[in-house]
């Protein structure tokens, strides 16, 4: 529908024009000069992938499965990791670096930062007075912030939040929009994604003579600084302990976190992924996309789940695992093999079983 | 809670009867008449289920284990492929065709057309002054419309939607209720159901000295005509490309679609499957319920990918595959029979071994 | 962030004082007072974990695994099954019962009962002229009732829900923030967590010549009394027929729920499960977290569904499965171990073959 494929400006702010220098500075990363040419006179001025960034823009090789795509670029600077230096255009600047993918971040962000809160209370939000809302904060159409609430500074509530009651909220945090929000408190720098649940009761009941009773559920949320959690991504709080994540734990899109369990700092957990409840993780662990956690276990720092793990026991730490049940990495990937070898060989024998010559043997 | 099991009039308005010859000639299907009786002389008056549609309404057989419905169905009217045409009652007249249930759908929607924009803008939306509404679109309680968004012709924003800057909606859009939609062009005779999140940040971040640090989000999502989306369905914005789904291209509920994806044209996602970042699907792709794909494949066009697949590399196009890891159908089958059969085979052989001790009795 | 970790009273209202004698009596369990010690002279006071909970609080332990903490808490009254009555410590009173779940569940509700409606409709929400809102109903901010909907006693109404055209909802339900409720008849007592997507179009589309058409969805949804559905789950509404979920079946977060689908009574569905179309489940199955069910299979009453199953085919009543596909929970566990075997076993041939080759070098 339109030719600009990175930082269309309706959506993005034209930035100011940056130098490669200024660019080297910020990112770590050394500038290595054009072998054939100069650098554009007047800077910098955009960000593009490497089919479509032009001279004056910045583009980067983080997967190496795309390194041929450096033959035919024409972007005016590149960031690389050490082991393609030699493989920049010789039109070309290079940015070179041992962590190019964080090198690529900085030097995005420095070009479009992030929108800042526009201070003030958009007039249809419905603010209980005894909420205490920072002056600086922004708090958009349609918001609700329930009593006694607080919202720090900085801190961005979008249109169509729910804030619940004695919800605490720090600074310069992002609330997305139609995100619920109760019985919670949130630390600094949290970023809640649209359609977010968080504080609603866990999925406790007991079986009574007449069907299944409701547990109360009584415990809170605790969501450390930094955390990141994915647009309609659920996380329901404790029955008789809190639920906590750690600070610099990051959620994606709809992932599912029962209630009493616990995530250390600076974890991972990939789309659609669920966690049950009482679950407790160590830090830096990583779940990846769709994989499942049962209830009461205990998973070590540093362990790495599989997509669509299915893991119903201990992990330790720095464990790899995937398969449904868990298994190691390595195993897992021995038993596939193993099983179309046997799989392919039964299925010789039984045509072979239907051949005289084999009932000699 | 009452008996009418389909169309109840307080949900969908009840229509004006119509004549077997109309249904015939917007179905593009062949009437046969009663062999003994005669069509309602005042036209058909709505649809039902085979088990409970009267002398006067229609119904379908799509699915052939339903078959023997056919025996003792009253209704009036039956839609069924060739192969059913001799089951009809005696009573009933039928509507014969090659594609029974695009013949059903054409003469539901015949019966029932979906309601359409009732133009106006509810008094309580917040509808930024640079925002383009067209007169014709409907505006629902509570929406917002973003600085500079477009809206097109005869487009419905229900209640409490939130449309960011700049967005861009064709004519004849169907926006849902409590859908957030930012950085998105989106084209004509879109459906996004409740609960749809759309633009926001991918996952994205890098590693760094401190934890993570979020890699900005620049890019777009893209939504072709015709494209449905799901309740609660999310589809994060690129982050140097765009996120595209293809015209046509339907999308379930609670699917999650990665940042910089693309999906070709007429392509199936059924519910709670998951694409990872930057894969590729060409057109006419199925991808199955709860299958999951990583980031950085690219799938072929028409392939189809089974229920809780998990695709960990390219699939050539027109390829069945199923399994995690995707394997063909058949070596999944093949598998799993061979594996019940060696399991069977050692289980006989501990008991063998325990019969020899038996045997002593 | 605080050292509450129960009953936040910031949350959760602190209570009054209750005696020893009444938890017994509303729990149904026998009072066994404290070998050494007395009961707190002015009653207990509220409740908390094992590891927390002081003299004048009730804890509970239900999870074996959990028994050691017995040996250390300090809580005043102690709700155990009569298994561990004779682990009590010596100053603690208990509370044996041969439930001790939904004696825990009803002494905590009695500590803490549900909030009730707060008569009355907030002056932002929009209330159509024609529904029929109990006078006893709370009615949130930003709540949109639509045409003809009925509203019952004591009924919430949370902010930011959207009550479509004449659904109807019965007594005592809670309908949390952002829900989506339309084409449904709501039983009493019903729970909707926020985001929860109801009635929308259910995913049904014939293949036409020039791409999908949608078949119109001209179905309900019913809930039964007591039915509780979880944050952002989505169900869709039939086509034909309703999609109907039975009293006292209860559906954990991200649960998707296909059209035309029924679920018998006091089933439960636990997180990320999926059910496709027209499936149907009898009574009191239990389907556990990420399984999938296809569209038109039956599974009979009392059948449990393990975490990550793939149904693709009729279950029988109280049969217990698990993989994908769907066997016989001794049967998955048996192939799981013989292909574990098998495959140590290849790996060790091949590395004695292995060895046998480089023997030579």
């Amino acid at each position: 529908m339109t030719t600009v494929s990175t930082a269309d400006p309706r959506f993005f702010p034209k930035p100011d024009p940056i130098s490669a220098e200024e660019l080297a500075r910020i990112s770590g990363a050394e500038l290595v000069l054009p072998r054939d040419g100069e650098l554009p006179p007047g800077g910098f001025t955009g960000i593009g992938p490497l089919q479509e960034a032009g001279p004056t823009e910045v583009s980067f090789l983080d997967n190496r499965r795309y390194a041929s795509l450096l033959d035919e670029t024409r972007a005016g600077l590149i960031i690389v990791g050490k082991a393609f230096a030699n493989r920049i255009p010789a039109g070309s600047a290079a940015l070179v670096t041992s962590s190019a993918y964080l090198a690529w971040s900085r030097v995005a962000r420095r070009f479009y930062p992030r929108p800042e809160a526009r201070q003030g209370q958009h007039p249809s939000a419905v603010i209980d007075p005894s909420a205490i809302v920072h002056e600086t904060a922004e708090i958009g159409p349609f918001a609700v912030i329930g009593a006694g609430a607080t919202i720090g500074e900085r801190t961005i509530i979008a249109a169509h939040a729910v804030i619940g009651d004695s919800v605490v909220i720090g600074a310069d945090c992002r609330i997305g929009t139609h995100v619920s929000l109760s019985h919670a408190l949130v630390g600094d720098r949290v970023t809640l994604f649209p359609g977010a649940r968080i504080g609603q009761d866990g999925f406790g009941f007991a079986v009574g003579p007449a069907g299944f009773e409701t547990v109360p559920q009584l415990g809170r949320v605790i969501l450390g600084n930094d955390v990141e959690i994915g647009a309609n991504a659920t996380i329901d709080r404790g029955s008789v302990r809190d639920t906590v994540i750690g600070a610099g734990t990051r959620l994606d899109n709809l992932v599912q976190i029962g209630h009493n369990t616990t995530l250390g700092r600076n974890c991972i957990v990939v789309s659609q992924a669920g966690i049950s409840g009482s679950t407790e993780l160590g830090d830096r662990v990583t779940v990846a996309a769709q994989a499942g956690l049962i209830g009461h276990i205990k998973i070590g720092e540093g362990a790495r789940i599989g997509a669509q793990c299915g893991v119903m026991s201990d992990v330790d730490s720095g464990a790899d695992v995937i398969g449904s049940p868990a298994m190691p990495f390595r195993e897992f990937f021995r038993n596939v093999a193993t099983l179309r070898r046997l799989s392919r060989r039964a299925s010789g024998n039984t045509a072979a079983a239907g051949d005289v010559a084999s009932d000699k043997d």
